[in-house]
């Protein structure tokens, strides 16, 4: 396998196949492959069923007893010696629109790499374990992000009637990957008591490959607050419309959308981590002739910093009334996400850093910009992440990487701290 | 009817009937009707099939000799007494997304209705008469519009391969409405020659509602001038990608509108009736946590001065590399349209100001600011066109609208303007 392991020599101890999980993860990357290389798995496309499918089928190969919950989340658990909770480990099987291989697959796939060598293994837990696709992490146009993370905690916002780009609801959508909405709360019953959450993840940073480390144990999660922003101004005529009684909403948002891209510069000496970002936007009827009449925006703001996260939401909520008094339009703001900073528990942060060190990661915590469904399972159990460096940081996108090693070395990570937990 | 017709008192005069017409602009408001009571008819969308097919049933059920040619543009022709070239009348039938019901439509009905009110008084007239309904208008984002008119003046680019909204290359699109991208320059051959070209249109202004008059003689059209311009930077984690190194193509593309949108104001003092417009942003891959990896937007600048259009078309484009520069990324503007200011025939603009001034329209001509299909057409034939009085000068929008006594007015102007070519 030539992964390093340390000072750890027992020789029982179970290991990790580098070679399979790699194969693994090449696998799932042929649902929603792109030519760019990366993948297009958006929660409920015809990818992410595809990409369930192959889940389940690899779960139940290995004998795993695997079940759909309503939120869709996909639950395979090999049972344990004694009636002791769960231990679960696993992340997400989505991509953002033409993303990349690894933000959430990874961390599906070293749950199921994991499994896979506990199974070799044979040798029985106290606990039992279980692996989890969850359904939905990454943010999406209707309206909420981590869905089935969201659904576990109690957390979902009521978007069952809003719709999919492709037209469906976001109901209909959740029925056809096996979920039911009517019976959304079951997914945590059916769950059964938790003893911890893990989750591996790529970094979506540039701190490790500076560090030379290919792990870190994360400290926290910053908070994420959402607005939609609408602007409503007047439809007309480009070429007969006088400039001076335009109202065009367009032009609001784009007065919007600098002003909130320059708030995190003012606020860097209090939280240098903090975050705007407009990435979505969408203008009405969006035709080269016709001034803009309707232009919805989402705003992305982060912080470590409550109060600083609160006070980007208030002045970018001021930029957005500024921005449509400038145009003569009217703006809505209608907060879609109010996720506050969170820190993992303790105690499990200090044997993560335990089996981290020993596989030669890094020393020191990272904190993360990104939110994970860590952050909502976090509220039924203790919840823990690693994060695995990828190549310049990047993510999002059909070029983001991690290496074969750094992949292995994660999933005996994620493996040492299911058996670490497991004899406690 | 109640039409007033002034101080023309031939008792044989063909009469248009307002009723007639008014129904039929009510039929026709069905194929692609809105909630808002305007329509969505788009070029090659199955609203626009029906409309097309509407046309073609209602020109056979008048007798007249029906056909569609390889640009898909209905003509219907009443044949002449003598071997005369002939006079050609009509519009467009498609609208732009979420439009209006009169945008195109007004001049086609009638014309119709001008044919109708010809057919059932009987009298031969010395030249063929021919009804048009001209293929798309309006701008698409396939990159053309004026698609049909284009067509019959050898003036359209090469834009077979390029892809509808829906998916479908325009060509396969062009031959579902019954034309034929490789024989499109057929096209101006089987219409045979001309004598004169007459477009009835609303005004998409508020110069004749400010002057209490119902219609007015067209002097000329603005120049259009439109530019893609497409911003490439760099996607990335909205959470974890520093704000300092991000390369984010929404900023670059809302900072590049603004600066297009205060061109004309500059420019004011050379021409009033200068306008600039982005009407279309398209962002890539537009999720709310994904820093936009590309924005592409269409400007449209439009002037009477040719000197000016090229300088607000050089601004424009300096603007766009300013933006880029600021926010590190790349930007590439093709132009995509560049039409010439463009003055209507004088002889053909007196005759109409004499009908117009019998029927009570306005002493002064206009001068367009929206481009038309006798744009292309006046490079074939003399052209000449009405504008018809619109409530508040609202275009392009669901609420557009004429009163049934001014539609009527303008199919009366435009059948005399027919007998009076006719009788020259």
């Amino acid at each position: 396998m030539g992964i390093g392991i340390g000072q750890d020599d027992r020789a029982s101890r179970p290991r990790v196949s580098a070679d399979r999980l790699w194969r693994t993860l090449e696998e799932y990357a042929r649902d929603g492959a792109t030519a760019a290389g990366g993948v297009d798995r958006p929660v409920f496309s015809a990818a992410d069923a595809e990409a369930r499918r192959r889940f389940v089928a690899d779960c139940r190969a290995l004998g795993l007893e695997t079940r759909v919950d309503a939120a869709a989340n996909v639950v395979a658990t090999r049972p344990g010696a004694g009636p002791l909770p769960a231990i679960l480990i696993g992340s997400h099987l989505d991509s953002v629109p033409d993303g990349g291989r690894y933000d959430g697959a990874l961390g599906v796939l070293c749950a199921l790499e994991a499994m896979r060598a506990l199974v070799a293994h044979g040798a029985p837990t106290h606990h039992p374990v279980s692996i989890v696709s969850l359904t939905g992490e990454e943010a999406t146009s209707f309206g909420t992000s981590t869905f089935g993370s969201r659904a576990l905690a109690g957390r979902l916002p009521d978007v069952a009637d809003n719709v999919l780009p492709d037209g469906r609801a976001v109901g209909a959508a959740l029925r056809e990957a096996g979920g039911d909405w009517e019976r959304l709360s079951s997914a945590r019953e059916d769950l059964g008591p938790l003893a911890a959450f893990l989750e591996v993840h790529i970094e979506q940073g540039m701190r490790l490959e500076a560090a030379g480390r290919p792990l870190a144990v994360v400290s926290s999660v910053n908070g994420i607050y959402r607005q939609r922003i609408v602007f409503e101004g007047e439809a007309g005529h480009a070429g007969t419309t006088p400039m001076a009684g335009r109202r065009d909403a367009l032009r609001a948002a784009a007065r919007c959308l600098l002003a909130v891209a320059g708030l995190p510069a003012a606020a860097a000496a209090a939280d240098p981590s903090a975050t705007a970002t407009v990435g979505f936007l969408e203008v009405a009827p969006n035709s080269p002739n016709v001034i803009p009449g309707a232009a919805t925006l989402v705003t992305d703001l982060r912080s470590a910093d409550p109060a600083l996260l609160a006070a980007l939401a208030r002045d970018a909520a001021a930029a957005a009334k500024d921005a449509a008094t400038a145009e003569g339009v009217r703006a809505e703001v209608a907060t879609t996400l109010d996720q506050a900073p969170i820190l993992f528990d303790s105690s499990l942060r200090e044997m993560m850093q335990g089996v981290v060190g020993r596989l030669g990661g890094a020393d020191r915590e990272l904190a993360s910009g990104a939110g994970h469904d860590a952050v909502h399972l976090a509220a039924l159990a203790p919840a823990g992440m690693l994060f695995v460096r990828c190549a310049g940081g990047l993510s999002h996108r059909p070029d983001e990487s991690v290496t074969r090693e750094d992949a292995a070395l994660a999933a005996q990570a994620l493996l040492d701290t299911v058996l670490a937990l497991d004899s406690l």
